[in-house]
């Protein structure tokens, strides 16, 4: 063997070696790796800033802040940073909350407690008789654990430190992940293993991951969990139950998370031994009442429920002949007492309803608005019809004016290739919160109507259904870390650019190479683009196959429920393809206010994203671009098919960058997604073909495969179903 | 805050911190921990006997093998150990198979390498031109594989590698695991997460935790795996599920390991289209033929197929009149040409058969000696009824002497507390591999049946019901990595001592700190005992609860079939308890050799720990200790309760030896065993002594609840079930 030969042996196999010892450590720290700092200069200027810590209280939660800081620096820097609990010295980081601190501290700093919420922080570089600390303070120790993850951040991100002045709080109150949890563990709409909860070694062993899983949200500002599905089971309000989720609460309230539950509307049947379940009972009401307090008793900040009722089958109070403002405000009454709150569900419509179903939640919610108890907050999703790649935002946002309403993103990919594809959603979500409702004006956005500045509410919120499993890398997909990572930081200030969210991700979690940054982060950008240009450009939507919701079905069209069929979507015929939600149509762009509704209603001002969503055009119809319909949907798909290709060729080139482990993971993900990438184009354009009568335009490939074959594959054990 | 004190709130936060670091390291690396070693005596033999490695061959069984040596060396001695592909040097560990090594290297060790089989490695000190080396050779580079996991396992262990000698091979030719694992990641009676294999993303997503299964199995000697349930869905034998099989078999073939599934009988009629499963039917035999080739297509190693048939309303043989004979050979026809097994089960028994449930399996398969083809090889579990915390050995094992029989033994604990309660269990393996047929005279042991030395067999085996999920620690509770570690020693050597086995797994996983060790040891070693004692003692058996076999359930009588009601085998009344299977009763005693069922007969001479399985005595039956049999009964499960609560005092000493995580974990999970210790204890002794009609006596703890409140506890949603 040559010299250089066995050089490149002995590299290979040191490879091999560092994989071996690093697996189920990289992939399952997420952002907080805290690896050491590469670049000299951040080192020398971190290091002489920073030479210990001095933690003033003595909380729970502000010996999480320290010792956060303490793992964080001193895995940063290299050199143990210790913790003393008294002013001294200099180049020091002080932590406490606004009572910890003594006078001359407190002085400096009140104008910028002026402008924080109970939740808010303060970092503020300050020199204390001459000697220089980092102070790092809050209202309460909550914002200063806060603080503690954004200076650490900084530091994660190679920012300088000097002159910090950091004063930053967030805008709504309700940052919150919805677990679709089942109490047998799986997980609906799943894609990362199965549920964290291991309900049966509750409430006695606390598994380390419930510690890590409230250490990496409150890292990003999420401050609550419905720890079960929406679908939801009663048994979970059973004392058998509650023991468990009291040891769940008490290891998450040092991190400023509260726990909630789903409720389920006909638990006084299922589990209280009463005949009804309606609203109006006052047995019932009663019933509610008593859970509520036992509830309580066990755990004295949970925060209250999450309702879907009379919603895909789920009971609620329309099966008593009530509506949905009777059952909100009867458990509201419940919760109210102890602060708890009821977040109830606007994703409804029915099989009884021939309206369109993009109308029904807002037809139906709309008119409740004023409605609901004060310490109810209506929930709905981004879009109109359910978390698909693009939808335009759902028409009931500034719509509702005297009630406050929360967003429900959905951060599993149960539409968007499951965790198998690579799709940076904090630009969907940005694109949805950016969106302009009218209602107010032009700049009434969607963001606006959340953070309650459009239309002042007590409560704001923002839910996102969660994407994290069992799986050692807790989302499935390495990059799906960075859509949970990014909710977080949109729920926390909805109007961050998902560039920034991107940057600040990367850096955390993989590398601040710039070599590495700059095209990874584009990939990222771009990918969501991607994925709507592959599954369902220029406004389609609804066209994956049945159930499981993986791989396109645009021919799916013998369900039941004629809106659970592709068809009813995309009304593909001879004459063109997409849903008139137009005023020739179902009027659905009425349910906007009339700037936004007019855009969206007339063909020509109709954004081409939107298009097919609200017009039926024929294949002839030109496109701005100058193609026919026909040809440029087809274009578009390729055009997806050819992002997911690039986005390999970027990838391959980071090999050197980051760790071979994630390196691999990802490599094969991308080689799945550019797999199925072709797949739903081959598919689609197969289908819709028959329908065009027309040849596929120069620059898009032609499959070997028939549209026989792809209608015949079966996904029989899909997870998340 | 005084010194002292600050000292020790340092140490507290110092301690957190290094608990954050470790998670998902410690508990997922086995006992492949590879630790630095503490002792600098042994450093310093080892180091100085230690440079490099010379590494003669590049296949990749040989690149694992030299890849573990280097990482397991330079972890543990703290330097770096190259490796190199040329005899040069001294001191070096030469690896390699036979037909790598030198004529004088090979001569030195002919007269080993006839003491081996094709799975056999020598380890061997040895001075070549005045140099020292230590040579690890096989037939095969499987061989060497398995050397080097010994080797590397003499230096977790601390043991001296001066004048190595070591010649060794597997005793039985299947070690293999069986996986409960249905095909949506449920595995049927599995505590520890859900199934490894993620089908949705395989063949293209290689997860590293296949990779690192393969490892751990390679590394105790396990040569074979079937990835799915005994009760068998048949999609896994559909081209869509068998290219997935194929990308795991690639994973594990270089560590040696061959994939196996599960055949559904019924299979022809589900996804082969015929109107038949008849194993006579040319066309059924035909649809084998052509899915074997299939599958050999795919996985030219392919081990085989393991069949559950007429057992539990699996499909088999019998449905079309014909017999488990019928059946077996067969499947035995179609994979005879590729060399594949067919592991046909013997765990059968019937509800329309009102014969003694222990004495069915013997009944219906005793008659088919000698009458399998060659490449059949029936599984028997290891005792008659089913995984109980004791049984005496089933009555097959000896009495088909004509007949390959293999070990069927249940790692997971589906009737010991599942992962939450610690029983070492090759202690139980051990019991019963030692326990004599007497069927060619004394000394005539299971484990003589299993390895082929009381009747000569070209086939012999051992398989292990799965204890591995998806949990980060791979099987629940840490202890229980103990389980699959032993299980897979004794599948390599049936006459290893359980107390070995423990030393050995303590010293990789944990610690070679004697303090530490011996007490732990100990704690192990009595593990399995303490759990008779609160669950089972004196030969009661499956008095659990129904369906998930979580706790006990004595009094649970209405089951559709007799032999699943826990009352079928206690049949406690008045006058006594126990199932008379001696000559005055079912007379099961007699499917034993005479030397060994007459033991067993005889109320007098038949072991206590047995008397119960056997025998109906009165509650005044005077024990061997002058007590009655209630008072015995009851001080059985005191003394169980005392045990486990023993194993708290001896674990919670450990604290300083380990880390605080696993140290916590334990920690945890003993607390949890104690309060089911108790409540075993008090459910089973309020429900006896209904019958028994006595008082508890001295020394045994009353409860403060009522046998009714231990009959209205529920579990709906355990897992496994």
């Amino acid at each position: 063997m040559n010299h250089q030969k066995r050089h490149f042996v002995l590299l290979h196999i040191f490879l091999l070696l560092a994989s071996l010892s690093i697996y189920a450590q990289k992939d399952y720290k997420l952002w907080l790796q805290y690896d050491k700092i590469t670049k000299q200069a951040f080192v020398a200027e971190y290091s002489n800033s920073i030479n210990g810590i001095i933690s003033l209280e003595n909380t729970e939660t502000s010996k999480i802040a320290s010792r956060e800081l303490e793992t964080g620096l001193t895995g940063m820097l290299g050199n143990k940073i210790n913790v003393i609990s008294k002013i001294e010295g200099d180049n020091k980081i002080i932590i406490g909350s606004k009572s910890s601190l003594n006078a001359e501290i407190q002085n400096t700093l009140n104008a910028d407690f002026e402008k924080i919420n109970e939740e808010g922080f303060i970092i503020k570089s300050a020199a204390l008789k001459n000697k220089k600390y980092i102070i790092i303070t809050g209202k309460k120790d909550i914002g200063v654990l806060y603080g503690v993850y954004t200076f650490l951040r900084l530091i994660q991100t190679n920012k300088s430190i000097q002159n910090l002045n950091i004063v930053d709080a967030p805008k709504t109150n309700i940052r919150i992940l919805n677990h679709w949890d089942n109490l047998d563990r799986t997980v609906e709409r799943g894609y990362a293993g199965f549920s964290l909860w291991n309900w049966q070694k509750l409430p006695d062993f606390i598994d380390q991951r419930y510690i890590d899983y409230a250490r990496a949200n409150a890292s990003i500002g999420i401050n609550g969990t419905v720890l079960t599905n929406v679908n939801a089971n009663a048994l979970i309000l059973t004392p058998q139950y509650l023991e468990k989720v009291e040891a769940l609460a008490a290891v998450f309230r040092p991190y400023g998370i509260k726990v909630y539950l789903t409720a389920r509307f006909s638990a006084p049947i299922e589990i209280g031994g009463l005949k009804t379940a309606d609203p109006k009972d006052i047995a019932v009401a009663n019933w509610w009442k008593e859970k509520v307090k036992e509830i309580y008793k066990r755990i004295p900040d949970f925060g209250g429920f999450l309702v879907k009722a009379n919603s895909e089958g789920q009971p609620g109070p329309q099966n008593y002949g009530r509506d949905h403002v009777d059952g909100a405000n009867m458990l509201a009454d419940a919760v109210a007492p102890f602060g708890g709150v009821i977040m109830w569900r606007a994703f409804v419509y029915s099989e009884h309803d021939a309206n369109d179903r993009a109308k029904q939640a807002f037809a139906e919610f709309q008119p409740y608005d004023g409605k609901f108890k004060d310490n109810v907050i209506v929930q709905v999703k981004n879009g109109a019809i359910d978390f698909q790649p693009r939808e335009p935002f759902h028409p009931l946002f500034g719509a509702m004016p005297k009630t406050p309403l929360m967003m429900e993103f959905q951060i599993t990919q149960e539409y968007l290739g499951f965790s198998t594809h690579l799709v940076f959603l904090p630009k969907l979500f940005q694109e949805v919160l950016e969106s302009d409702t009218y209602q107010k004006g032009k700049g009434s956005t969607v963001a606006k109507v959340i953070d309650g500045s459009l239309n002042p509410h007590k409560l704001t919120g923002i839910a996102g259904v969660s994407n994290i499993g069992n799986d050692i890398n807790w989302t499935g997909h390495p990059f799906a870390q960075a859509n949970w990572y990014g909710f977080g930081r949109l729920a926390w200030n909805p109007y961050l650019d998902s560039e920034v969210i991107a940057d600040e991700w990367l850096r955390c979690t993989f590398s601040n190479d710039e070599n590495f940054l700059k095209p990874v982060k584009k990939m990222m950008i771009e990918s969501r683009e991607a994925v709507v240009n592959y599954m369902t450009p220029l406004g389609l939507h609804h066209i994956m196959d049945t159930g499981h919701h993986y791989g396109p079905g645009p021919w799916v069209s013998n369900l039941s429920r004629p809106e659970w069929n592709p068809t009813y979507y995309h009304k593909a015929d001879k004459n063109g393809i997409g849903f008139d939600r137009s005023k020739t149509g179902t009027n659905a762009t009425a349910q906007y206010a009339p700037e936004a509704g007019n855009i969206f209603d007339n063909v020509e001002t109709c954004p081409e994203k939107d298009l097919l969503w609200f017009h039926h055009v024929s294949w002839d119809y030109k496109l701005k671009n100058g193609q026919t319909l026909w040809n440029g949907l087809a274009l578009k798909y390729q055009e997806g098919v050819n992002q997911v290709q690039e986005m390999q060729n970027t990838w391959n080139k980071t090999e050197k960058y980051i760790d071979s482990e994630r390196f691999k993971e990802v490599q094969m993900l991308l080689e799945i997604q550019y797999k199925e990438a072709k797949w739903w184009r081959d598919a689609c354009l197969l289908y819709f073909q028959q329908f065009s009568g027309k040849e596929l335009p120069k620059g898009v490939e032609k499959t070997t495969q028939s549209l026989d074959y792809f209608q015949s594959l079966k996904f029989p054990f899909a997870p998340g179903n």
